[in-house]
C-alpha cells in the first residue's frame, strides 16, 4: 500500500482490487463492498483529517457507546454509469442535509459539507470500476456516523467516527409485493425519531415484520400510533397512493422521514401533469377506495428499489387486491427517475451531480 | 496468557491485573472495566462455545448491523461485596429474562440461561477483587448482545454477539435532581419498543435531555406520546409520586420499562406498610397535588443509583419545588434495597443471589 495525502484526505490505496471476484449478475444486497472506504473521526470536539483506505474491519472497544445507546444515523444513496462511462449521483446535497439533521436528533455533530462531498466524490473515482452501466445497475452508498466513545453512561458520546461504504447493486425486478397494515405495532412516536433515519428505528421494525412474512405480506405499512388509521411508511420506504388519477402521500412530521424519492416522486409527477395531494389519508379512506374501485396503486418509495409497487393489502383480516393497470404511474414514474439518474433524460431540476 | 477450558467456557486468563492503576475513589462511571469480558458468538443457527478473555477491543466489519440499525439490546445490573467478601447479585433472573423478552422484540435469538448465569458468575469469580465492598460500592454489570452481521440489508442479523463486561462503580450521592415534564418530545410509542432495553431507545433521548439541561434541569419525565398528560419514566428510570403517604407509579406498558428496581421498590413499600398505586398519574393530578401541599415527593428508581430523590420540576414554564421530608420514602426505601443487596438485612423474597 502506498501513503499519500491527496486534496486534504490522507488516501491509503489498496495494491490489490477484490473486483475480479464478483458476480455482478448475482449479487445480494449489501453484501459486497468496494475496495475502499471513507473514514472521519470526530476527536477533541473537531472532526479530524478525513481518510480513504482499503475496505476493512476496525477496532472497536466493547464499551462503545453505538452498541449500548444505539447512537448511530445513516443515509442511502445511489451512484450510476452513464454509458459514456459517467458516474452521476443523486441530489446528493439532500442526503448530505438529512444526515446532519438526522445527527442533531440524536445529539451528534454536524459533519461538513466539504468533507462529506470531497469524500464521496474521492471514494467513488477511486472505486468507479464498481459502478456498472445500465439502467437500473448503481452503486449503493451508505455514509453513517457512529458513536466511538469508550463508555457506557447513558449520554452523548465526546467521540464519534463518519464512515462512508459501498456496495454494488444490481437492477433487479423484485415483483410486486404484498402488505399488511400496522394495527398494533407502529414505528415512530410524535415527538420521537421516526423523521431521522436513526439506526434504532430500523431494528424496531424488523419483529413486526417477521410477523407478517409468516403471515405472507413482504412488508408492513405503518400506521399512526395513536389511531392505526393513518397511513404513513411502507417499510422503509415512503408509501403513495393513486386514487382515481391523484396520487396522495402522507405530509412529513416528526413520525415520517423526509425522503429524497418521495420528493423526486411528488415533483415527477405534477411534472407530468399528475395531481399529487400531500395530505394525512387514512386506512378507511383507502378501503372504501378498494372496494368502490377507485383505489387504483399502491407504492413504496425509497432509494433502495426507487418504487415497488404493491399488488394487495390486508387489515383487520380482510384481503384487498389492487388492479392490475397499464401505464401505472409506479412504471412511469420509475422509468422517468432512472432516466435522470442514469443520463439518459434531461435534468431540469438539477437533480444529477457529476463525480 | 494460559488457555484452558473450564465449565464448558474457554477461558483465557489476562497475565496481569489493572486494577492497581485504578483510583477506587475517584471513577467515572462507566469509563473504567475490569480484568475480563465474556462473549458467546451466535453463527449458523446457535450459540457457540462461549469464551472469558481479557478486556479489549474487538474487530468488527463497518456493515455490521448493529451500525447501521441498531439491532442491539442491554442489561445493566450490579454485584456487590458484603464484609464476608462474599460476592453478590441481585435477582439476577430478572435481569436474564429481561434480555430475552428485549431480544425477541428485536428479532434478536434468546440467550440460554445457563450460558448467561454460568458466564456471569465465572467472570464475577476471576473479577471478584474488582467488586469493593461498603454500603453503596457495587460493580455495574453490562450484559448486551450486538448484530454483527456484515451487511446492510434492512433485515435481522444472522450473527450476533453476547457479551458482559463490568464497570467498578462507587457509592455517591448525586444530590436532588430537577426535572423537566415533556411537552414535545417523547421517548416511545404505543406498539414501539419502550418496553425492552433497545439500544436505539437511549440515544434517543440524548437530544431532547440536553435541552432540559441548557434549561438547568438534569432530566426529563417521560409523558406518553399521545396527549403528554401521564407520567412515565424519568429519565432512564422508572417513576414514583407520593400523595399524601401514598406511592404511586405508572403501570407497565409497551412503553415503560419492567424495571427491576421498580418492582423491588413496589414490593419494599408494601412490606413496610406503604399504600402503593399502580396506576396512570397526570401531569395535572401532580400540578393540582402540589399545589394543594399533598404532593410529597418523586423519585426515579433505576439499577445505576437505586433511587434518585427530585427537588423540582417543571412544566409549562411552570416551577414547581418539593418539600423537603424527613424519612422520606426514597431515603428509607433506597436504604432497605442497599441492605439487602449488601447482605446486611433478611432478604426475605429470595432476591439475593451469592456468586
Amino acid at each position: 500500500m502506498t501513503k499519500h495525502t491527496s486534496h486534504e484526505i490522507d488516501i491509503v490505496k489498496s495494491d490489490t482490487t477484490k473486483i475480479d471476484a464478483v458476480d455482478f449478475d448475482n449479487l445480494t444486497f449489501g453484501r459486497t463492498f468496494t475496495d475502499h472506504m471513507f473514514i472521519c473521526d470526530f476527536e477533541n470536539g473537531e472532526w479530524q483529517t478525513p481518510r480513504i483506505m482499503p475496505y476493512q474491519p476496525m477496532t472497536m472497544d466493547p464499551s462503545a457507546r453505538v452498541f449500548h445507546y444505539g447512537q448511530a444515523v445513516f443515509e442511502g444513496m445511489k451512484a450510476y454509469k452513464d454509458d459514456d462511462g459517467k458516474v452521476w449521483l443523486f441530489r446528493p446535497i439532500d442526503n448530505f442535509n438529512r444526515i446532519n439533521k438526522s445527527a442533531a436528533r440524536l445529539a451528534m455533530p454536524e459533519f461538513p459539507e466539504d468533507y462529506f462531498m470531497k469524500g464521496l466524490t474521492t471514494l467513488l473515482q477511486m472505486d468507479s470500476a464498481w459502478v456498472k452501466p445500465g439502467k437500473g445497475n448503481s452503486l449503493y452508498i451508505r455514509p453513517f456516523i457512529i458513536a466511538t466513545d469508550p463508555a457506557i453512561s447513558a449520554s452523548p458520546s465526546n467521540n464519534y467516527r463518519f464512515m462512508i461504504i459501498c456496495a454494488p447493486a444490481k437492477a433487479y425486478y423484485t415483483g410486486k409485493i404484498r402488505v399488511l397494515i400496522a394495527e398494533e405495532y407502529s414505528r415512530s412516536a410524535n415527538g420521537g425519531v421516526g423523521f431521522a433515519k436513526a439506526a434504532g428505528n430500523y431494528a424496531a421494525q424488523f419483529y413486526p415484520t417477521s410477523l407478517a412474512q409468516e403471515k405472507g405480506f413482504q412488508q408492513v405499512i405503518w400506521t399512526d400510533a395513536d389511531t392505526h388509521e393513518r397511513l404513513e411508511e411502507a417499510g422503509t420506504m415512503n408509501v403513495f397512493f393513486r386514487i382515481n388519477d391523484t396520487l396522495i402521500t402522507a405530509p412529513l412530521s416528526d413520525r415520517i422521514l423526509d425522503g429524497v424519492t418521495r420528493r423526486s416522486i411528488i415533483q415527477l409527477a405534477e411534472d407530468n401533469g399528475i395531481e399529487v395531494q400531500v395530505r394525512p389519508i387514512t386506512v378507511t379512506e383507502i378501503k372504501e377506495a378498494s372496494k368502490n374501485g377507485s383505489l387504483k396503486e399502491i407504492f413504496g418509495a425509497g432509494t433502495a428499489v426507487v418504487i415497488s409497487p404493491i399488488s394487495a393489502f390486508e387489515h383487520a383480516e380482510e384481503l384487498f387486491e389492487l388492479p392490475n393497470i397499464e401505464n401505472s404511474y409506479a412504471d412511469t414514474l420509475k422509468d422517468k427517475m432512472l432516466s435522470i439518474q442514469h443520463n439518459m433524460a434531461e435534468d431540469k431540476h438539477g437533480w444529477r451531480y457529476m463525480v
